[in-house]
């Protein structure tokens, strides 16, 4: 996900891909393929894929998905979310958690990675978070500066 | 939050510390103060403490906030958090995200922190997570290690 697009290059991808939240309809547009670039992530049943999606929207501006739609194909070529933490600390502060951001292969190097959590972080920001933070890859620490993220601490993590 | 307890020092710590989800009544047992030992926390009125409560309690199991009180002195001695994250990824898979770990200054070294965080895993693998994550300093891997935890990746921060 390293980016070395030109000021021109993003000025046209400003047309090209079009950022807007997750819809039902994504499903079919090459959202689970998406997501298999990033995580194993079989494909979901259309049953499936609108249980959770209920699920989320339930949860209204406290989880987000946004997705950036290449205008050419329809198909989606990036993909992340963020959910709100509401903590009792810092006077019942809210923290977000910008999770599973992925841009497809074919898309790499053109700065969406890029729009897309500036988006991401755009949103916690106006929901009134006081930091958003995320776990990352050590390759992806050049990638998260970028964006405006400074490294802080340790992820750990216990699997079952 | 080192530990270096003895069989005996968890036995006793057993029957002094009753480890129980949050309660309204816990603002006046120390809550607030306790926090301030992790992060700023200024008193909170009753009113925000009900309010965020109440908020909490409508996502159900889905976030989980454990408290540990003195049998003594009826003060709490330690607290943390679990929220639970639903993704698409991993068959729209969920990731429990421990959160706000503290265990009071005068009460470290007898193992309650491990017993409060292996609650809060417990808590996440019955909720069908197959992960918990958290994030801390470099200087909290052993504590986590020891309860279970391996270290993954980076976490990066964006404050505003």
């Amino acid at each position: 996900m390293e980016h070395s697009h030109t000021p021109a290059a993003a000025e046209a991808d400003g047309d090209a891909y079009r950022i807007r939240p997750l819809q039902l309809a994504d499903l079919s547009k090459g959202f689970c393929d998406l997501l298999a670039q990033l995580s194993p992530s079989p494909p979901l049943t259309e049953d499936a894929f609108r249980a959770r999606f209920a699920e989320l929207a339930a949860l209204g501006a406290d989880h987000l998905v946004l997705v950036a739609e290449d205008a050419a194909t329809g198909q989606l070529a990036a993909a992340g979310a963020v959910l709100v933490e509401r903590k009792f600390i810092r006077r019942c502060g809210l923290v977000g958690h910008v999770e599973d951001v992925v841009v497809g292969a074919a898309t790499r190097g053109r700065g969406l990675g890029e729009r897309l959590v500036r988006r991401l972080v755009e949103h916690a920001k106006g929901r009134g978070c006081y930091k958003v933070i995320l776990n990352c890859t050590p390759e992806l620490r050049g990638f998260y500066a970028k964006c405006g993220f400074v490294e802080k601490n340790v992820q750990m993590g216990l699997y079952f």
